[in-house]
């Protein structure tokens, strides 16, 4: 009887046709599957798993419950980017003026999102003046005009997989890679993208705690877009400590605004490149990965990422004045901390300064909490750099009463350095999946 | 977070405490747990199993989530008896009055149930006069007095059981050992028995389908029955074709007399002796199976069950009057056929009469129908026998207005005479568990 023999049938092992993942979807998000159902359901893929086509279907359907954004009015490849979140990320901010410039079409849709700083979106509100809500034909125009916009989510995109992700979380269904990559492929699809660039991190930091798991969910999520007909691309990278030097809503918009400019960090310019590289390619604007890493040089060595950033900001109603001459970033109180050993940096606990910047009011812990967008964590050394000391190792913006002497004891104690080099110096970017 | 991380421990495997255990059942009978929730952790449940320890907490706590019935009062060990459930067994109805007449006390608490025919409670209402419903002191009194009862459930029984069944049967969750185990022992536990013993059957007829699966379940309640402090054994028998010669209410009380006069069916007694034999030695009254298995015989041939089962009928207000003068069955239409070939019976499709009985009125699909007391089907040759033409095969009691030819035809198409006996006779009691 249905809906319970198609939970029988996942409960037996069996392959799921996609009449009954359609129907159980349609069925749950009308309201005429029970949550007690679905809960079972999502229990039963969680031991039983999905075949690719299984999960697809179930990434379609999500996608069809709600709005499908049409961004057919706008020539080109639209080529979406997702990361799976991480810590002192900024790489959205910088890949997307890129491939721009390049002629990839951006139109990029980005949710403001709980954790340790804010999502893409917030980011560039700190930005005075920036809007990020736009109505549909002006967002839509202005990719037409400059090839980028970037705005929050506008109409009901993807409620079957808002509902199942609530569910999940209060039913320990979340750790499932079919039940991951349906619910963020399933968004991407909804949004409109005809490709996808996903950047898949691992580690401590990460939402997939070893590359194993995040190599399997990349393949999954490759091989449903390409089976669901967008083609995707995944880009495995390391998340054991923070990707930039910027832990804070302005500080990152100031990370990004360097990189544009041919200052960015070592580990945070590779993965630019890697993502990079894979957009032109989707995008159809170079032949091979080499090509595509370096036109992402060149964008960068010409400035005219930076011009696009520039263009992009200033047709969102934002400041630019700023851009090039000083740094967006002013927080009442500012403490610089110096390192006192010699020696190599062999660990940077990002989990814990994101939790340390989250504290200081960088991120929201509720839906309904206010994000400070100048106070953050801004480091001077990566992973795996040498050090002496007296050289500065990290400055702090605080907030107006903040005990900056206490947060500073807090981020060294989760910065490690040590005599000797650490013994494997592990690659930030580890595999590229296509 | 509770009850989150409840679900993930046995979603990963690990063995729930008796914490946990008890803190699920309580918070869901409360409420405070959503249906969801359970759900999540019943499928998790299904696919990790659960330890005999587990088990045993799980079946306690379902067991005080209600009223405990306190048969204290009754002086001797309580001994109660449980079936999985078949087709043509009216072995409760025998072997109560054996026991309790060699001085085990029954003091028995019956569903009315839904099925191919009534449960025990209906079969005993189809006495004339015969009362099902009894204050809780009558029946106690009963019990000390003549030592034999039989009311249906009164108070709340177990009533976290009758919820997370309600939902199991909703999710695709009812085949697991550990929850079947469980729900069926909190009943018994709850209904105040000291001690237990149960009939698992196996086969077409039967909830478990396989002689392995009983087996496993048979285990299971013993081991959870043992820690528990309630002695109980388990008799593994076959539902491969019914166990006695009569499918209907009136028609299974005429014969468990017959029975308990010492014409009862080859079959019917060695689930009798097997189930007996058990029940005095848990009630301490024999020492070995082999002297249960004879005081059983004894106690049929002496006459004394039957003149329990008279004293026992007269308590509760039913008419005895026709006891070993006439059957009480007396239908409107009656119809015998004949066999038409020679050979043996090797098949009775023992499911497919429960149908064809039920849709005659002499079971409930649903809660609210009502059961013609007086319909049925009797057999008068077992599996295994020979036949020849022109013998009685059977004898349907139809209601006014029934097909019987069309009926009849049904029923022979689920006896199967074969020239050559079967290759292998399976003995009905496979195994005794202790």
């Amino acid at each position: 009887m249905w809906p319970i023999d198609c939970i029988e049938h996942k409960r037996d092992g069996k392959v799921l046709t996609k009449e009954e993942i359609t129907r159980f979807i349609d069925d749950y998000t009308a309201g005429r599957i029970a949550d007690y159902q679905a809960a079972a359901w999502l229990m039963a893929i969680y031991f039983q798993g999905m075949t690719y086509e299984e999960t697809k279907e179930l990434t379609l359907a999500m996608a069809h419950s709600g709005d499908m954004v049409d961004l057919s009015s706008i020539p080109g490849i639209k080529v979406d980017k997702h990361s799976t979140g991480g810590i002192a990320d900024t790489t959205t901010l910088i890949v997307a003026p890129l491939v721009a410039a390049a002629g990839v079409p951006v139109a990029k849709m980005s949710g403001r999102g709980l954790g340790f700083t804010g999502g893409t979106a917030d980011k560039l509100e700190s930005i005075p003046g920036f809007h990020v809500v736009l109505p549909e034909e002006t967002f839509l125009e202005q990719v037409r005009r400059i090839g980028l916009s970037l705005i929050t989510q506008s109409g009901e995109i993807a409620p079957a997989d808002k509902l199942l992700y609530a569910l999940r979380d209060a039913t320990a269904t979340v750790e499932s890679i079919p039940l991951i990559a349906s619910s963020i492929m399933s968004k991407k699809i909804a949004s409109g993208a005809d490709a996808i660039v996903l950047d898949v991190k691992y580690g401590d930091g990460a939402f997939m705690k070893t590359k194993e798991r995040a190599r399997e969910l990349a393949k999954t999520m490759v091989g449903i877009g390409n089976l669901a007909g967008r083609p995707t691309r995944a880009v495995v990278t390391s998340m054991e400590a923070p990707l930039g030097t910027a832990i804070g809503n302005c500080l990152e918009v100031d990370e990004a605004v360097e990189a544009l400019s041919g200052k960015g960090g070592r580990r945070l310019m590779e993965v630019v490149e890697a993502i990079g590289a894979q957009m032109l390619l989707v995008g159809g604007k170079v032949r091979d990965e080499g090509e595509g890493r370096a036109l992402i040089r060149d964008l960068v060595a010409s400035g005219k990422g930076l011009a696009k950033f520039r263009e992009f900001v200033k047709a969102q109603g934002g400041s630019t004045s700023w851009i090039g001459k000083r740094p967006l970033t002013k927080a009442p109180q500012v403490f610089t901390a110096v390192c006192t050993d010699e020696g190599y940096i062999t660990r940077i606990d990002g989990r814990a300064l994101g939790e340390i910047a989250m504290a200081m009011g960088a991120g929201r812990a509720r839906k309904e909490d206010k994000i400070d967008p100048m106070v953050g964590i801004r480091l001077f050394k990566e992973l795996y750099d040498p050090v002496r000391p007296g050289e500065a190792l990290f400055t702090l913006y605080g907030k107006e009463g903040a005990d900056m002497m206490a947060l500073a004891q807090q981020v060294a104690d989760h910065i490690i350095v040590t005599p000797d080099q650490a013994d494997t110096i592990e690659p930030v970017v580890s595999e590229v999946i296509v």
